[in-house]
């Protein structure tokens, strides 16, 4: 366990293991040269992150081809308690769904009613992840 | 109410109000040319998204005189409703606070255990917000 600044650092497994778990994110990204991050309802797929959008929105524009971020996280303010994963990688838009990422992208809710059926992908490439040491486990012993 | 695919769009105070009511949100950043998102314990003081962060870390170096997002959000995935509000502005470190925002920032709880006493604020220049709607709102009424 390797603890930086009160928090222990999570190994790639540790990471994949609670992306799997979520089922919101938020992707950042850069829209018109600035900064946007936005939540998705997301799932994990053969290893890519992947969630639906709208077709022809600025969000599945910007997510074409470019590097983003992907975060997820889990945190109790009062207990003081949780953790975040960040992935990064390059996201693009899934013109030819393969019939098996079909049948499991049915099961995923899209964020908001609409018509969201573009499906875009990101490949997280760097995983990093911390999670939050609870108060009590920070306090000597005894 | 102005809809946007199954999504209401808040107007600035509403944006406002939510930012007021947060506790825990997302600054988005370019750390060495890799784009990154980190939750962090935050408050609005006197207009501004402050939080606090370890002196000298590389979070502390990307968050000084750039322009970030900063996004909160609220979701419930089984009702399917909720909201986010996303801030985009420039970034600096207060090197010399108001006694004023030393009282107020004393009050917030940093995001882990740990030597966090770097304050960051950020400038909300250009704030969007949206609502998710409940599913029986989007169902025609009968």
């Amino acid at each position: 366990m390797l603890i930086d600044e009160g928090l222990e650092l999570l190994d790639d497994d540790q990471c994949l293991e609670l992306l799997r778990s979520g089922k919101v994110g938020r992707v950042g990204l850069t829209i018109g040269a600035m900064p946007a991050i936005f939540p998705v309802n997301y799932m994990l797929v053969d290893g890519w992150i992947v969630y639906l959008t709208s077709h022809g929105t600025k969000l599945s524009a910007a997510a074409e081809g470019t590097i983003v971020a992907f975060e997820v996280d889990d945190y109790d303010p009062a207990r003081r308690s949780g953790w975040s994963v960040l992935a990064v990688g390059p996201s693009e838009v899934v013109v030819d769904p393969q019939p098996s990422l079909q049948v499991r992208i049915a099961r995923l809710v899209p964020y908001a009613i609409g018509p969201r059926t573009t499906i875009i992908r990101i490949r997280p490439e760097l995983l990093s992840g911390r999670r939050v040491l609870p108060l009590v486990d920070c306090l000597p012993a005894g």
